[in-house]
C-alpha cells in the first residue's frame, strides 16, 4: 500500500525540501544553466507565497514527512468573470515519487482551494509534448483547442 | 489610403460603441442565448476598466472617430517573473474592417502599454481553428507549443 | 477564572454570529437608521474575507464556542516600505463580554498574522474621544500625534 | 501673477527633479542620517509608480517647466465601502515655492483622479503640530477628530 499523501500550504520551514523541486522543475522546462533562473526571482516568488497582498500560493504533497511535489498557483482576474481565475503556473513531482498520485492529489489541492475561494475556473498550461503529464490532464480537466501565443516585446 | 486607426485607452463615453463589439466578440465564443455572459459580468468588467484597484485595462482601435475595435488585457504575478505578465484576454475587430490592421494596431497598442509598464511577457490564448486570427497572430508572436487544460471544479 | 479567548479566521459558517457583532459596530459608529450601511456593502466585504485576490481579512474571538468579538484587517502598500502595511480597520466586542480580554487577543491576533506575512506595521484609527478603546490602545500600540484628514470629493 | 501650476502624472524622465523633493519631504519627517530611508524602498516606491499591478501613484507639480511639488497616493480597500479609499500618503513643496497653491493643486489633482476611479473618500494623516499643512488642510477637508494608533510589532 502507498504512503499517504498529504497537500498542504507551504511553511517557511519548507523552504530546503521545496528549493531542489523547484529546480527540477525549472531544469525540466529548460532554464539551466546559462539560462537558468536568476536567484533573486526564486527569492522574490518564495516571499510572495507568504505576502497576502499577494495572490500568489504553494502548495506541497508531503508523504512520509518529506516533502514529495510542489504546486504554484495564483489568482487572476477575468474579463468573463465576477469571480478570480485560478491559474495553475507550476505542478512537479519528485522524479522517485512519479506514478504515485502526487500530481493528481497536487491538482485536487488545488481545485479545493479554488472553490473555497469562489473561483469557477482553474487552468493551466503545458507543452504539447508532455505526454506524461497530459496522460493525467486528461483525467482531471480538459484540453478544449485554446494555444498559447507570447511575445517578449522588449 | 486606408482611414487611420488611432489606439487608446477606453474612455467612459465610449460604452456605446464598445458594447456592440464586446456582443460580437462573446457572440464569436458561441456565448449567446441560453448561455449569453450575463449583464452582470459586463457591468462588472466594465467598472473594472476604471478602478485603479483593478489591473484591468481596455484599448480600443478608432477609426474616422468611430471605434472599431476592441482589446482587453489584464496583468498578473508570474512565479517565473519579478515583473507581471501581460494577459491579452480579449480582441475583437467590427466584422466591416477587417483586414485593415485593427487587430495588429491593438495588439501592437497592448505591447507598448507592457513595455512602459516593464512586463516582459504578453500572451493570449486563442482556439487551434481560428485561422484567421492565427495568420495575424503568427506574425507578431509565437506558438511555442504549449496549449491550455482547463477545469471548472465546482 | 475567566473562559480561555480563541482568535482564529473567519469562516462562512460564522456568520450568523458576526453579523450582529458588526451591526453592532456600525451603529456605535452611528451608521444606522437613514444611514445604515447598505446591505450590499455588507455583503460585498463578507465575499472579500473568503476572496483570495482581496487583502481583506476578518478574524473572530470565540470564548465556549460563541463568537464574541471581531477584527477586520486588510493589507496595502505605503511609499515608505517594501513590505506591506496592516490596517486595522474594525474592532468590536459583544457588549456583554467587554474588559474580559476579547479586544486585546483580537489586536494580538492582528500582529500575529502581520507578523507572519512580513509587515512591520499595523494602524488603526480612532475617534479622540473613544476613551474606553484608548485604554487599552495606549497599552498594546501609540499615538504618535498624526490625525486623519478627509474629504468626499464626489 | 503667479505662473500656472500644472498638475500631471510623474513620468520616468522626471527623476531628477522628482528625487530631491522626495528628500526634502523625508527630512521633514525626520528620516534623516541613520534613519534615512534605505535607497532600496526609494527604488521600489518609483518603480510601483509605473507598475499597473500596483494602486501606487504620483503627481507632481510643474510651475514654467520645473517640478515644484511632489503627491503620492494609493488606493486600497475599505470594508465599510465597495469601491476603493484613496490614501493621499505624501505631499511636499518646493521650500521656494510654498504659498502660491501648490499644495492645494495637488490635493485637488488627487481628488479629480479619486473622482474619476470613482473613489468616495480621500484622506490623508498629518501631524497634530503641523500648523502650515493643517491652515490648507482645514479648507479643502476635514478633520472629524480621528487619530492614529500604529504599533511596528516585529
Amino acid at each position: 500500500m502507498p504512503a499517504p499523501i498529504e497537500v498542504r500550504p507551504v511553511l517557511r520551514t519548507d523552504y530546503d525540501q521545496w528549493r531542489p523541486l523547484w529546480d527540477g522543475y525549472n531544469a525540466f522546462y529548460g532554464r539551466l544553466g546559462e539560462t537558468a533562473l536568476p536567484e533573486s526571482i526564486t527569492a522574490s516568488t518564495w516571499e510572495r507565497f507568504f505576502n497576502p497582498v499577494e495572490p500568489v500560493f504553494a502548495l506541497v504533497a508531503s508523504s512520509q514527512g518529506k516533502v514529495v511535489g510542489l504546486t504554484h498557483y495564483l489568482f487572476h482576474r477575468s474579463t468573463t468573470k465576477i469571480e478570480p481565475v485560478c491559474y495553475l503556473q507550476d505542478l512537479f513531482t519528485s522524479p522517485e515519487h512519479r506514478g504515485s498520485g502526487v500530481g493528481r492529489a497536487l491538482i485536487q489541492g488545488v481545485y479545493a482551494q479554488a472553490r473555497e475561494a469562489g473561483t469557477k475556473r482553474v487552468y493551466w498550461q503545458t507543452h504539447t509534448s508532455n505526454s506524461a503529464g497530459r496522460a493525467l490532464y486528461d483525467k482531471v480537466a480538459k484540453h478544449l483547442g485554446f494555444i498559447v501565443y507570447s511575445c517578449d516585446p522588449v
